[in-house]
């Protein structure tokens, strides 16, 4: 069941551990579970408990830690032998009286790991508070630091067959998006166009299937269109609507956004000069993508255009995404604003978005994008333009 | 938009403010998704950056605090005055030099709460290690204490309204197992299976839509079905092939899961025997329940059952669930295992799933229950017994 090579999960823990030893880090613990599949591969919907990948970097293989009844699915989709993974007793789970991070300790003591230093992703998602007080607690010889976005940074360079896998991930985006598109109409409920949706997102095409992707579908409509990561209602769509869609496809768990606005069944003049003018920002910006440019240049560039028409956007306009769980898409690494100095190299992939919301309208245009070894490339070829759906349903 | 009367939410508020006071706590912040929702009415994806609701005790509204964008959900979906939405700037969000929990703590200064007693989740998903830290730093002559599952005990009872709406989940759950059931077949891809259980769960009925469920279905499959939470591929499946179906319906946040087992288009008497233990064992479990009963007892009943079958199951099977947020629907209070004390009153409601997965077979019936005055409901009426699925399409 392994998603790639085992050579490639050998190199990305090859440069995992060269970013291990430059920061001085003997042990990393990652809870992430992007960062874990991206080690080990492993893939299972089960970091609503605590787990971990523990690289030590003396130890050829990482060690997988998880609930009991999650072991069989290790065993399934890691490239790791079976000394190397290494379940916990389901009285563990959310007990008032034990911690698997006792579990980790104890286990960590056994490798000799007890004084060395310690990395963990301190503000990563299922990294709580508790995890961090207990291991202080049983490890009170080591020296823990902050290993947060170690990993997260080598991932911002996607491999030929991460780039594989996007493809097909913006394949199955823009059909999503098609779908959407084919279903807003008058009187159709919120909750039936997100249906159709995320049927599309997750039966794929025949050639191969969706997996979830880590955010649902938002479909922000009406007045609520100021209102970004609402989700829907069963209110039916009506005419003049605008209604926003912001949705991704995902393929092994890389994941291809995109976001467009639709007015359902009535042209809209003053969302229509809106999006002229995101539109132009965005490929404004789009163009200037190359390696050697910085985030901040590519953000500087968007801001240029919408100044001209005395608009200011306080927010990042995009964001370095790929592999991901739930409740994100993006990488918590690059992102487009100003200070950030992140250098563009080939194979870095980003989602541009620059949303924009007034007091009762928004509008969202978006493009997923690879910089390539000249410049760039989009994902998803979808027309930008604000679309106008005409009414179809009652016509 | 808000999703019951406000008196509820102040009822809400009254016995978490309650558990407050007796536990010496003046100042509670809530990061788990579901509690802010359950105290405010809150209701946005957007805890994939730091949020929280702060209730101080002698303050009548709560506070939301969150992202610049996510204001405007705050106004729309809670019974917050303007005065108690309090966002950050957009430069918080994933950044190397500040964080969201430094604007938390200025904040607390300016309420005077630098130095009272101020509980936490430790143990919450969405709050690190690092937004603790950041506080202690930033607050340190407050008193930090763990608050974890302070307001998930007030949640364990639901009031008519949330079971109202946990009916109503239970309706698109059936749905949903129906439409798994009518779809597997010989040839059938396990994506396209899943695709059409969405579409069921979201589409809701034709008088109320559905919400997105927490988790994701399950459809562990053929050998797999030893490994209960992996997710789906496109591989299409096979005669013969066992077939987990684990998932929840969901309506306004609250669920109600569902699972059973189907062996696609040939008889399998290892799982039709394991089968027919598991439904003497839940019903007999099921059967005991009643106010006064505990949660150990319970399980005691099941395992009495299985024992005489020479069957060992190590982890808990059940636990209390309702209202929640990605990546779980359990509450995280109550669980049906050995040791667990806690006493069943009315209005607990529990999904009772005694999952039995040996070496390369599984099986998973489970019933979602409500602790009613007498004894107990079930909310969902759907045939318990393995369910042989005979070839439709290829027929």
């Amino acid at each position: 069941m392994l998603t790639f090579p085992i050579s490639e999960y050998n190199e990305r823990l090859k440069k995992t551990k060269e970013r291990m030893e430059k920061a001085g880090i003997d042990v990393l613990l990652l809870t992430d579970p992007a960062n874990m599949n991206y080690i080990t591969g492993y893939d299972a919907w089960s970091f609503y408990v605590h787990q971990m990948v523990i690289i030590i970097l003396e130890e050829e293989q990482p060690f997988w830690i998880g609930r009991g009844m999650d072991a069989k699915a290790a065993r399934y989709t890691t490239w790791l032998d079976d000394y190397h993974i290494y379940p916990y007793a389901d009285d563990y789970i959310q007990s008032e009286t034990k911690h698997p991070m006792g579990f980790v300790a104890d286990f960590l003591k056994t490798q000799k790991c007890e004084k060395k230093t310690i990395a963990v992703e301190m503000d990563a998602y299922y990294f709580t508070a508790k995890c961090y007080m207990e291991l202080k607690l049983n490890l009170s010889d080591a020296f823990l630091i902050d290993g947060t976005n170690l990993v997260n940074w080598v991932r911002i360079i996607k491999s030929e067959n991460e780039i594989k896998y996007m493809k097909k991930a913006a394949d199955i985006a823009g059909n999503a998006m098609q779908t959407a598109f084919d279903t807003i109409d008058v009187g159709v409920r919120q909750c039936d166009v997100i249906a159709n949706i995320m049927y599309s997102q997750v039966s794929g095409t025949d050639e191969f299937g969706g997996d979830y992707p880590s955010m649902v579908p938002f479909l922000p409509s009406g007045e609520k269109t100021d209102a970004c990561h609402l989700t829907w209602s069963d209110n039916p769509l009506k005419q003049g609507d605008p209604v926003i869609i912001e949705l991704a496809g995902c393929h092994q768990r890389y994941h291809v956004p995109l976001a467009r606005t639709v007015v359902v069944d009535m042209p809209n003049d003053e969302l229509n000069e809106l999006s002229k003018i995101v539109k132009e920002g965005i490929n404004t910006a789009i163009d200037i993508v190359r390696p050697g440019i910085t985030c901040e240049e590519v953000e500087m560039a968007w801001r240029h255009v919408i100044e001209r028409y005395g608009i200011v956007k306080e927010s990042r306009i995009g964001y370095s995404m790929g592999l991901n769980y739930p409740p994100d898409w993006g990488e918590h690494t690059a992102s487009l604003r100003p200070g950030d100095l992140t250098v563009l190299e080939p194979n870095m992939t980003f989602h541009m978005i620059p949303g924009i919301w007034l007091d009762g309208i928004g509008i969202e245009i978006s493009e997923s994008f690879r910089v390539t070894e000249s410049g760039h490339e989009l994902f998803v070829d979808f027309p930008q333009d604000l679309y106008v759906k005409p009414n179809i349903r009652l016509a």
